[in-house]
């Protein structure tokens, strides 16, 4: 190996990553409803066409009043003319002075009123019949400050305020937001469109038989998995024959349809003797080369036809890692997704031994504060994967980690 | 109001959702691709129908060995004669005595060998061109023990073992063991189907102009991405009329349809004299009453045609809150979706009032073990809800929380 003597730091491979990411990678916005918006970055500010509320209107089921007739000490009463009750979705017609009208909770505060005195406080307590308000009167307390149970135009968010951010993750509340004011569409960032190729010739879909020597294929769903959790878009997931000619024809042929921003393979990148992305790609000027991590040592990086390019080993638990340690956090900082995984520190519940010259990611099970190692360190162990809820990291310096000692984890959950 | 003097306590309209879900939700199965089942719940369990690995292979690329032959001091060597390389994905033959087969990582171990020398530890350590074999011969160290670099059939899961638990989510570690098991679909529980209804004359769909005294309806769009988010089916979102007849007839249509397991309604049940919701679904059986919570106080819940059906006050706050509090964790308790939120201690950063008979939950920014609130109490605050990202538990009985004293958040994010 040329390039590859060198066993690259994890740090630098993260950094690696990134910085190819962020030189290549093509962010497109698009136009989205609310609906097709929800879990996406919205791509520029939004600013509130219109104030929320936009009228000013009641907090209580109640009578809405003018403060000032109801002036005086507290514990009397004033009475005053019940008016038509206010209609939800109507503007309202002026109070006129000596009356109190009927409001319900939303309904827009009629000119003239200031204040709304709760439907409890209230003699009767209860609304009169709409049909039936002739010489109707209602007894109401003194002492009420103007404003009281009144939401002004514009308490939530002022018209021509910035309502959201860009870089803003849309959630519930956010498309909420959205909606109330009046907007159905945004600006979003596209999701970054992965081509994931699975190599080897052993390799069989999941699905199909196995001949002897065969084993299915977990990588394609794994990653294609993980990626479409992290909000990219899985454009193409083809087993791709053990040819370094035929992988960098079909490689070429892929690309030039411009689907994707960023090629991910996995296998093919090892030591052995045919290594077929290593073989196809070397000479087109990827590198490949040693990190110091297991499992997920042999990485490959560059760029084929200008389109960033990142080879995984070929093992389940490796391409996980990989994915985890390299390729989703670049992805979270260049483009706001997915969220960080939530690391944790952790007490161990077994003493664990870990090669001293690289970070050892392990697979476990992470219960109140607590972890336990699930299977061994072999990068093979897929079932243990699935049994596992957090990536146990033991740092690199480290030879062993005793039982009871603080470990950082990572929830997959 | 009937059946509605009686404030209910939170806990027990809790139980109630969750008791008249268990009662009437309907749990369908469905068989699912491995990319359709994503991020769903395995319906049973799932046993492996072959081992994993398959068969014996290789850890490491390297040399195929009868150890054996290997036999002897360590530090010395023994000269064997290089067998041909075993091929990726097909079914080794035997090794003969005397001889080393190159084996590269993962491939098939063949018939008579029990280890593998890495081919770093060779003479000489790199592989021979396997098209001049001939006379090739290698130098490896004596002192191999038998099993050396090998991974053996079943070592992560044996055949007829199980494999997956029902009930597990799966994520991309489930999906790339079921794809390495060679499974490529699976029965899940599909996704609960709700019919979600926003109410009210003064509410206009977004992307609509208002006349005088309208909103934009928000509940719709923060509901139904919530309850997406937490692995529902929205299947449908109208905005009915302000009529209690006409209320009652469109949703009894809606449901003959059979396309709903659940109906949820916002606003139309307070103590307002226009409170469509209440009106026409109290003669038949669902009941409203309060619940001691602020916001989301106002709650009705019952079966209409045999369906349950939830009803949530029409405040964006609220209609959220209500979501949270009763039916989130109902839905998770029942179908194993969505995850708990991850309830956390933080320390306040103000003092705050609270109604001391009520739960209040109030929107906070959560930081580093510390949260502030974020807006008012008000239930219209939707802005204020989308700056947020955690709701603050205040409990019933405390009538105010001092800053720097505990508090618990959900978070929301």
């Amino acid at each position: 190996m040329s390039a590859g003597s060198r066993v690259h730091p994890v740090a630098e491979h993260q950094d690696t990553v990134r910085a190819l990411l962020a030189d290549s990678l093509q962010q497109r916005v698009r136009q989205r409803s609310l609906v097709e918006a929800a879990g996406r970055i919205l791509a520029g500010d939004v600013t509130a066409p219109r104030s929320l509320p936009p009228f000013a209107n009641s907090q209580m089921d109640g009578y809405a009043v003018r403060s000032a007739e109801l002036a005086g000490p507290d514990g009397s009463t004033v009475e005053l003319q019940a008016a038509a009750p206010i209609p939800a979705g109507a503007a309202a017609p002026a109070l006129r002075p000596g009356t109190a009208a009927p409001i319900m909770t939303g309904a827009m505060l009629p000119a003239g009123a200031d204040a709304v005195v709760p439907i409890e406080r209230a003699q009767p307590d209860s609304f009169f019949d709409p049909a039936d308000l002739a010489g109707a009167r209602v007894l109401l307390p003194r002492g009420v400050p103007a404003g009281q149970f009144v939401r002004t135009a514009g308490s939530d968010i002022p018209s021509g305020t910035r309502a959201l951010a860009g870089g803003t993750l849309l959630g519930p509340a956010q498309l909420g937001l959205l909606a109330a004011l009046g907007i159905a569409a945004v600006p979003v960032l596209a999701p970054v469109r992965v081509m994931l190729l699975s190599t080897g010739d052993e390799v069989v879909e999941p699905g199909q038989d196995l001949a002897p020597g065969q084993i299915h294929d977990a990588n394609t769903t794994l990653l294609a998995a993980s990626l479409r959790d992290a909000g990219a878009e899985v454009v193409r997931s083809r087993i791709l024959a053990d040819s370094p000619a035929d992988f960098r024809s079909a490689l070429r042929d892929e690309l030039s349809s411009g689907r994707a921003d960023l090629v991910v393979t996995t296998g093919g990148i090892s030591k052995g003797a045919y290594e077929v992305v290593r073989l196809a790609l070397e000479a087109e000027g990827v590198e490949f080369f040693s990190v110091a991590m297991q499992p997920g040592g042999p990485q490959g990086a560059g760029r084929v036809d200008g389109v960033p390019f990142l080879a995984f080993p070929g093992n389940p638990v490796s391409a996980l890692v990989s994915f985890e340690v390299f390729l989703r956090p670049a992805l979270t900082a260049l483009t706001g997704l997915p969220r960080p995984r939530p690391a944790l520190s952790a007490v161990l519940d077994e003493t664990a031994d870990s090669p001293e010259g690289k970070l050892q990611v392990r697979r476990g099970l992470f219960r109140n504060g607590r972890v336990g190692m699930v299977g061994g360190p072999g990068s093979h162990l897929v079932h243990a994967l699935a049994e596992s809820n957090a990536l146990v990291l033991v740092p690199e310096g480290t030879g062993r980690v005793e039982a009871g000692s603080e470990v950082t984890v990572w929830l997959l959950e």
